[in-house]
């Protein structure tokens, strides 16, 4: 039976109840690629938008098995203890390769699929990187209008996606292993920077290992400027398998929160995500827009050719593609 | 006297030839802002091309204090010492505000301003950091094809200069000073993900110290994947000031070319650098018509203003602006 299409202030109240249906039907709508749809989720989140923004945004990265979704139902479960509303969202670009989603298969999250304060919605299994990312971040925009006051993206440390997933929450959370020397290797460039704190999981195993870890860790960090003048990222040791830890991290992203609001840095921050985000589509659009275009796409192969060969140079290579998209352009 | 004006053939014959004279001239034209100059710029680059590219291309920076121009003033007298022909340019985006030019005081490169083996063109103190890195990166063309067979670009350590760099040279060499602990913070974010060495500089100072400062650094790269699968970043101690260690690091250098030119990463990474940077030029130019086009900048302090006060979503302020410029544009 299909569904009665409801209207746009239908969509919005009963995001606004919390009610869960209504709120997945307008999620699908977010991720459709069907450009009325798109366009009814926009008017839908025009209208949330005022209502959104008042959760706690956490970004949570970590290498394949560091125990992502145990660490998620676990603090998931000790936030909605402590009477919070959690939903948990994903970016995971790979998906639409694999066909599997993180977050997908919600038998990893047993205990926080069902509980009544959390929502969990898988990573959209189609689309590119800057989609999912689109996505995910309207999907933000819904479940906080819901009432929801700690947001936790899960993201897969696979190309751009913890950048991404970095610029869209106020706190980025990366979790280690135990481990020492060589085993450390493999931490993907970029990481480090933008880590607000590292937890080193699985302390369980080993607390010598993780505490060897841990300082590594921190010697690798305090070498860095850190991005708040307020904020200096600490390394913790955590087992979500066991529940130690969990208040403690929790704690200092609380204190986080707590700084960098009376700094103003949380508010500017914001505010320069969604302006750094809208120019981020800007450019991709226009972009794909170049790219696109009949006469653009008929002259790159030979332009690109020439200029990795050494027979053109790029300031002249840009001006003929600039003019075969009809752009006026001085070298 | 005005000079008379050359031919394309007439300037890269006389590049050719190795002519200071011609060389310092069509830089010049490189450099200039007039349309016309630029314009020929293009038609003797495009025929320098096929004899350039055969320098190792190393770019350097570090924190003030390190030593950069007495290092790079060591460091030159020793390859020419060595047969080598050594070009001296420099990436510096802050010389337009302040007025100085990194290298532009040649006083600071007394010995290798009068090698007639070593070429030295400071940064032009004019232009955006788009604009001094196009500069550098033709000059390059223009020192290889008159024979130049190393090339050392200077950088500051200011906003994206490095990176700007990094994608210009074969390899990056961050100068540090000795110093454990505290001293060492203040790194800049992706300094060390670009590093392909590091080098703690006025080792004979405190020579203790030093080695401790190197072995933090080597902590600290250890963690990190390393960009080639064929070179870990070394980390090794020197004084320009005294001269010891520079063989060493030199011989670094050239290990890491003889490696990545056998894996054949070498020329794959210069054609990527190539077309990276055409598509970096297309981009920029595209989004510069954006923003100047008189629609789009009479909406736009609105359009922003909105998105940063939550009552526009990102996905239509990008719709709007798409329009304003007049590309067509699905949500």
């Amino acid at each position: 039976a299909r569904r009665r299409q409801l209207s746009v202030d239908e969509y919005v109240d009963g995001v606004l109840a919390g009610d869960r249906t209504i709120m997945g039907r307008a999620i699908t709508l977010v991720e459709s690629r069907n450009a009325e749809h798109r366009k009814l989720a926009q008017q839908i989140l025009v209208k949330l938008l005022p209502h959104a923004g008042k959760a706690a945004r956490v970004g949570i990265t970590g290498v394949p098995g560091v125990g992502k979704s145990t660490f998620i139902e676990a603090m998931g479960k000790h936030l909605t203890g402590r009477d919070h509303k959690v939903a948990v969202l994903a970016v995971d670009p790979t998906s639409s390769r694999t066909g599997g989603s993180i977050l997908g298969d919600k038998t990893r999250m047993n205990e926080l699929a069902v509980d009544p304060n959390a929502f969990i919605r898988p990573s959209p299994s189609s689309g590119t990187l800057g989609g999912v990312t689109r996505t995910t971040r309207e999907t933000m925009v819904i479940v906080e209008a819901a009432g929801y006051d700690v947001v936790l993206v899960e993201t897969v440390g696979v190309g751009q996606s913890e950048t991404m997933v970095s610029e869209m929450v106020d706190f980025f959370l990366v979790l280690m292993l135990p481990g020492a020397g060589d085993e450390l290797q493999g931490i993907k460039k970029g990481v480090l920077e933008i880590a607000d704190m590292i937890a080193v999981n699985k302390a369980d195993a080993d607390e010598k290992k993780a505490r060897l870890a841990a300082r590594e860790y921190r010697t690798a960090l305090h070498i860095m400027t850190p991005a708040s003048p307020n904020w200096t990222p600490p390394v913790l040791t955590c087992s979500a398998l066991a529940g130690k830890g969990l208040a403690e991290l929790w704690e200092k992203v609380d204190e986080h929160r707590t700084k960098l609001t009376e700094s103003g840095e949380l508010p500017a921050r914001r505010r320069d995500q969604q302006l750094k985000w809208m120019w981020q589509m800007v450019r991709d659009q226009l972009m794909d827009a170049l790219v696109e275009h009949p006469e653009v796409k008929h002259q790159l192969p030979e332009i690109e050719h020439a200029v990795a060969e050494g027979g053109l140079t790029p300031a002249l290579a840009t001006q003929q593609i600039l003019q075969a998209f009809g752009v006026k352009f001085d070298v």
